[in-house]
């Protein structure tokens, strides 16, 4: 009994509170796998949108931590009736604001897996397998982007916020060490919040940000960024990372990753990308040309959760140099450094900010294994494409105006006739007008956004399951609503 | 067909790459859900520990992204077989060591659902409900550990590591300012490590930072912490945050919370609590007497994925006054714009690093809708009475000393045989080999950690699973390796 005292049964004598039967979990599983294999059947057929109070939903939901059970299955009712009925849909195909996530069912299922195993992802020890597939998961990344495989190395986030923090608090370390009061840090007007955030998160002042302007194509200014770079040497700072973008959030614009990877070099500059939204665009042909020089980078961000069709969460930060990520987050003595490595057993908490983490390699890797990297590659292309038609359809229209052209799946327009002559301020009412009524109508989620002082509509379609049809249908929408709100203003 | 075009179904023109069949979907999910549940019918029975060497592992795994796919339950085969059977089983009744995560699965198939619907919880426009139940399930625990209710606040993390880190970055903004380069900030040298490497992250430098000694019973020593405070204001430095240990996670003590919070009031100093592990301890009545004073803090850390009995990843920060997280984390980038909501609606990425954030709280919730908090309570006080029964046990034994006695649910022992004279270094030697036999052998996961120099056996209780006997078992086997080792040594 000694020799393998695990293989007795441990019921008697357990705490059985919170211990249901077979017959129980799987009556209870079962309804839960129905009930996301109907959204994924219906969810077309639903709204996008869902608009509430806070007023009506603490009337749904406020009451006291209950003492007592409930009924699981009756739980669950509720929760498919009063939760998931409240949500806005981000895989919706008439989702087209902010970044959609479109995520697939192999990968919210495998994840499931992970959840139910509680696979802690942190330590080799403790899983070996899991952290055998971070690392080849991360291998495929590395290989995608053209990054060393041997010397690179990376790691799995919760998400790009999490993948950008991560990244400068190596690139300070990694440029300026303890002392970093002198070090100033370089990102063009369009780069995403998530950076100033983490900046400040990590003690940068306000006076050693340089926000460098965008051209006309929404780029980062090569001038301005070298004429910013001169000036802070000039005054005895430290000029140690610039964060360039790979497909900013509001137009998909691409820095000029090449030049500035460039001025890196000379200057011994950390350049760290943001692709969190446009990383997934290395998947096709013409995306891979849009990210070219993004291989020169000493790290990336890429967000599977959002154009590798993954659910959320999930995040990546990729080095050059596996030791950046191992040298700035372990704790361990300098001798045993050496024998670690993107070669021998890592320790993913050695690599990043978590200590327990999730198995979040789990769904990429099934959903890659099961669909095929070529599938994400059609997909993609498929995005880019259907941005490029919505384009040229918007061109032909003598009432729409293009302010920003298909990028990366990112197109932004107006309505701006060409035979009448609003101001601009009216033009941002209108504009504004026509996408809160979208919004009230709730059969798409089209915002707006801001660009060169315009007020302006946006599509992000990196949704595959989004047809020219529904982009057509929603186009007609605006333009229906253009013109009621033209006549009364 | 303009006024519904949501109504429209929308396959025609889609990319179909990724689409399953709903048969497909139905009979991958409720494969999933029987591999989870016959996990959950059967996981006592496997080994608790896996090893595995990264050379084995990438024999397995090791291979290019594939172009093609493969049908999805060949990779699922393929992952039950490869992957879940080399993981670390955190949820084992005999897996005693660090911290386990016993979890449930109600928690687990939920938190599927969140997955499954793929809901962006970052935001109150986004998903109201989600929204909603993160303020609901954030005022329970509000409540369960006296914090005010209507002014207080908080969030879920992804752990306790990022939980830390948050209040550490809201601890420096609300003290310090952006200048923070005079503050100083103190722990014991039993507080988690997740701690260091937030303090490495928000940018303080070693010289900031005051480690104080611990007593017999492994609480910071108050005498030595005002001292320190004392010295450091003498220095025209600024204290302005303590963290203190609410269940270590070595030894499970709990610091002088309340003399602790009375210095902190006093010199207007921050008092973050670390109970990431201990936290759980406030749903038992015993466990509640044990953290009596951390209703004091300014901030709590507590861990889900721990001793709530909830799976990986769930985290938690309570704050005494919900505006701290907003003014700290608040950012507002043009495209966020048209989603503000107003004062009571909150956006859940304004009160934390993260942008994107999957549904913690529906795991939470559904588990304690459905199970009561009267099953954690009994839960809890079970884990905490087992390592009691345990230390008496271990008092009877003429060869084994306790070194830390029952503290919420944690005990730290040592072969130490009355009528021997072993040297110290000796006992070290024979109680790390009793941990490497155990460890060998696969029937529990049992790891030594250093306690007053002196390495001993840890086991750390809190699986409402693990039964007095697989404790007996456990101990019986440490005694006869004990003896085994004895005698060649
Ligand atoms: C360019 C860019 N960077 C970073 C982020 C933040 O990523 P996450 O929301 O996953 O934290 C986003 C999100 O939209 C993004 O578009
Ligand atoms: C006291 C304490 N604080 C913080 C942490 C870190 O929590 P997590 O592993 O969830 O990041 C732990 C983990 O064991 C802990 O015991």
């Amino acid at each position: 009994m000694i020799d393998k005292p695990f293989l007795n049964k441990e019921t008697e004598g357990t705490n059985k509170e919170m211990v249901l039967s077979k017959q129980e979990m799987l009556d209870f599983g079962y309804q839960i796998v129905d009930t996301i294999v109907e959204h994924f059947e219906t969810q077309h057929l639903k709204a996008p949108v869902s608009v509430s109070t806070r007023k009506e939903m603490d009337s749904v939901f406020l009451e006291e931590a209950p003492e007592n059970p409930m009924n699981a299955i009756e739980v669950l009712e509720f929760v498919k009736e009063k939760v998931l009925s409240e949500t806005t849909n981000v895989a919706h195909p008439k989702f087209f604001s902010f970044v959609p996530s479109p995520s697939n069912f192999i990968s919210a299922m495998s994840d499931s897996l992970a959840t139910g195993f509680n696979i802690f992802s942190g330590g080799w020890s403790a899983s070996a397998a899991a952290s055998e597939l971070e690392i080849v998961c991360i291998n495929w990344l590395l290989q995608l982007f053209n990054f060393p495989v041997k010397r690179g190395g990376g790691i799995f986030t919760s998400g790009g916020s999490m993948a950008n923090l991560t990244a400068l608090v190596t690139a300070r370390r990694e440029k300026l060490g303890e002392n970093f009061e002198n070090g100033t840090i370089y990102m063009s007007d369009q780069t995403h919040s998530s950076n100033i955030k983490a900046i400040r998160i990590i003690g940068l002042k306000k006076e050693q940000v340089r926000i460098i302007p965008t051209d006309l194509e929404f780029k980062m200014s090569l001038n301005k960024l070298r004429n910013a770079i001169a000036k802070d040497k000039l005054m005895g700072l430290k000029p140690f990372c610039i964060i360039a973008n790979a497909g900013t959030t509001n137009t998909g614009s691409v820095d000029n990753l090449f030049e500035i990877s460039k001025i890196c070099k000379a200057e011994k500059i950390w350049l760290h990308v943001d692709a969190a939204y446009g990383g997934g665009a290395i998947l096709s042909t013409k995306g891979a040309l849009a990210l070219k020089g993004i291989e020169k980078a000493n790290s990336i961000t890429i967000d599977p959760h959002k154009w590798f069709y993954q659910p959320y969460e999930i995040g990546c930060l990729l080095v050059r140099n596996h030791k950046w990520l191992s040298n700035t987050f372990t704790e361990k003595p300098e001798y045993l450094k050496d024998i670690e490595g993107n070669q021998s057993e890592i320790n993913f908490y050695d690599y990043g900010i978590q200590l327990t983490r999730r198995f979040r390699a789990l769904k990429f890797y099934m959903s890659i294994k099961t669909f095929g990297l070529k599938a994400f590659r059609e997909a993609v292309t498929y995005n880019i494409e259907l941005a490029e038609k919505t384009e040229a359809l918007i061109r032909k229209s003598k009432d729409w105006e293009i302010v920003s052209p298909a990028n990366l799946a990112i197109i932004n327009f107006r309505y701006n006739p060409v035979d009448t002559d609003y101001k601009e301020d009216e033009l941002d009412r209108i504009n504004q007008a026509i996408s809160q009524r979208i919004s009230n109508q709730k059969s798409a989620m089209l915002v707006t956004t801001v660009l060169q002082n315009q007020i302006v509509l946006r599509m992000c379609l990196i949704n595959p399951r989004t047809t020219i049809n529904s982009i057509k249908e929603t186009l007609k929408l605006c333009q229906t609503f253009a013109i009621e709100i033209a006549k009364i203003s």
